[in-house]
């Protein structure tokens, strides 16, 4: 879905098929791949839902409410990015399922260059706190742009250590949500010269439940995940399982065992995690990595489907759509994706 | 060479060779192979220098002296054990080259238990004692016994936390050798429940290079060893090569990379030791291990050698005997030993 960049009327209909309630990033990539194109997909979804039993025909989201996302995403001065567009980062693109699209506000260039992110606990020691923003300002110099959730604690230390070198917000609620209000001015710095990214519209407040969505693309932008400090089933726990999920590097800080803010990164080291004490242990992984390749880049031409397979396909776009609860095992089964994938759209 | 008690006649000839200047546990070990007893060898120790080309005749230490030496443990209230002995430590017997005898001051039967060491720094944090000692504490209720060093710090505190459950000082001096002073209450405890051990005779003021022979015996006596805080470039290090080298697991306590006494550890997790943050995860491995079998009781037979036989062994006799600074590579292919094994002995 690389290298074609989207006409204004094709801007249109891909922000509404990526919006309309149900389409996860797991159906949005079927579609695309289906249809080649939002326009065709979002002519498709009625008779698709039907022919799979669904009642009723799906609420699209509207043409002028799409509309009005792009008017307020300029007027902040962002950009709208498709998962089908040149500017669309490569390593995201690599995933099963990428987030339709991207808000960006500021140098989206930076998502081109190598990326790692550092992130962590909002409730951080001191010292996790100099770990991480020393972390971020060696690999800045070794070339890497950080990237992180912008959360007070490690986040908000990891993006002050690489504020000159080039860093990367990734936020749950829209570009134009700034949370905590004491990371106001790392908000502005990194609005100038840095980059802050979301797949969710301008004006968005986040629920708890939006955190992992974010999360799956701190990770989906980076070679690689340093966690700093971690309790136990903490977020960034999920970040790292996510990042190994998506065939990502992951790297944790051991602390002592007394101290609970280390029991997550110490276990991530018992699973497998490269121990990190220093911004060399790395880099000694990192630049082995030739980096992500892009995709291939599929055929824009839809698929010539006789009756037989446009049945079935319905039947996985209408369970993909479905408002019944759905196990993730049946997703990713109808879907054909790893439950991975399908997880980490869909929680 | 398990399971034969040495007469009183056989103790001292033992403690004569074991004794005899430039008698490593790698020769004492091969010559007992050969001859079958500590009197046979004492016997053909001149002939075989000669054969080997060696000026002069091996000073030997004298009848008297090891008389001495039995006179003087045994006032103390210490058993001097010979490798041969049923009551050496099977874990020991199982080396290359063993200890040709310890001196063991105490309860000796508790080295015939499962054993687990605790080592690390001197100028450890109070966290770090805390934590061996709390390690301590559980392994020895999982009806492990600890083996430490008696260094004040890391092992202090391991005995302390076993005192109860059951302890063994492996000392670098004589069972007499009380240090630092700070320890004597340690000192005496484990002398009354505990047991004190070392392969040199009471009296003996160790020296520096004393230390790494020691800490094989410490690695050599347990199924594992734990380091809990450890600088780059510190003795525990070398305990936990020594048991890497000997097929014993090796664990490490991770801590902050801010603290140097945790440089050690951690760089001993990014080398393949187990993450340990309690005691279940040193139990998780020993538990799951039979324990370490006794290796093949050899025969007390000489082996009948001809000509050529024996002139091949007089030479490895007079290149493990000779004084000559010689490499230990030499002297691993010369013994036939691994380097390892060599190593530990001659360090």
């Amino acid at each position: 879905m690389r290298g074609v960049a989207l006409t204004d009327a094709e801007r249109i209909n891909w922000l509404r098929l990526a919006r309309t309630e149900a389409v996860g990033p797991v159906t949005f990539a079927h579609l695309i791949a289906q249809f080649g194109s939002a326009d065709r997909a979002l002519e498709a979804l009625p008779d698709l839902a039907r022919r799979g039993g669904r009642d009723g025909t799906p609420k699209i989201f509207g043409g002028a409410e799409a509309e009005a996302e792009l008017v307020a995403g300029s007027r902040l001065g962002a950009r709208m990015i498709g998962s089908g567009e040149p500017d669309f980062p490569r390593l995201l693109s690599a995933l099963d399922a990428p987030p339709p699209l991207l808000w960006a506000l500021g140098d989206a260039g930076l998502m081109a260059r190598r990326t790692v992110s550092i992130v962590g606990t909002r409730e951080c020691s001191a010292a996790g706190q100099r770990i991480a923003r020393a972390l971020a300002g060696a690999l800045g110099e070794a070339g890497y742009v950080v990237v992180s959730g912008m959360a007070r604690g490690i986040d908000a230390a990891a993006h002050w250590g690489a504020i000159d070198s080039g860093t990367i917000a990734v936020l749950a609620g829209g570009v134009d949500n700034v949370w905590p209000p004491q990371n106001a001015s790392l908000y502005e710095r990194i609005g100038q010269s840095g980059c802050i990214v979301s797949s969710r519209p301008p004006g968005f407040e986040p629920r708890a439940k939006d955190f992992p969505r974010r999360n799956a693309i701190i990770s989906g932008l980076s070679l690689g995940v340093v966690i700093v400090e971690a309790e136990m089933r903490s977020g960034s726990l999920i970040t790292a399982r996510l990042a190994a999920d998506q065939g990502r590097e992951v790297f944790a800080v051991p602390g002592s065992p007394l101290d609970p803010r280390s029991r997550g990164t110490n276990d991530l080291i018992r699973q497998g995690a490269t121990l990190v004490e220093d911004a060399d242990d790395v880099l000694r992984v990192l630049n082995a990595q030739p980096g992500v390749a892009a995709p291939d880049v599929p055929t824009f031409e839809p698929a010539e489907l006789d009756e037989e397979g446009l049945a079935g396909l319905s039947g996985v776009i209408a369970s993909l759509l479905s408002a019944a609860p759905t196990s993730f095992d049946d997703l990713a089964r109808l879907s054909g994706a790893p439950t991975s994938a399908v997880l980490a759209c869909l929680t």
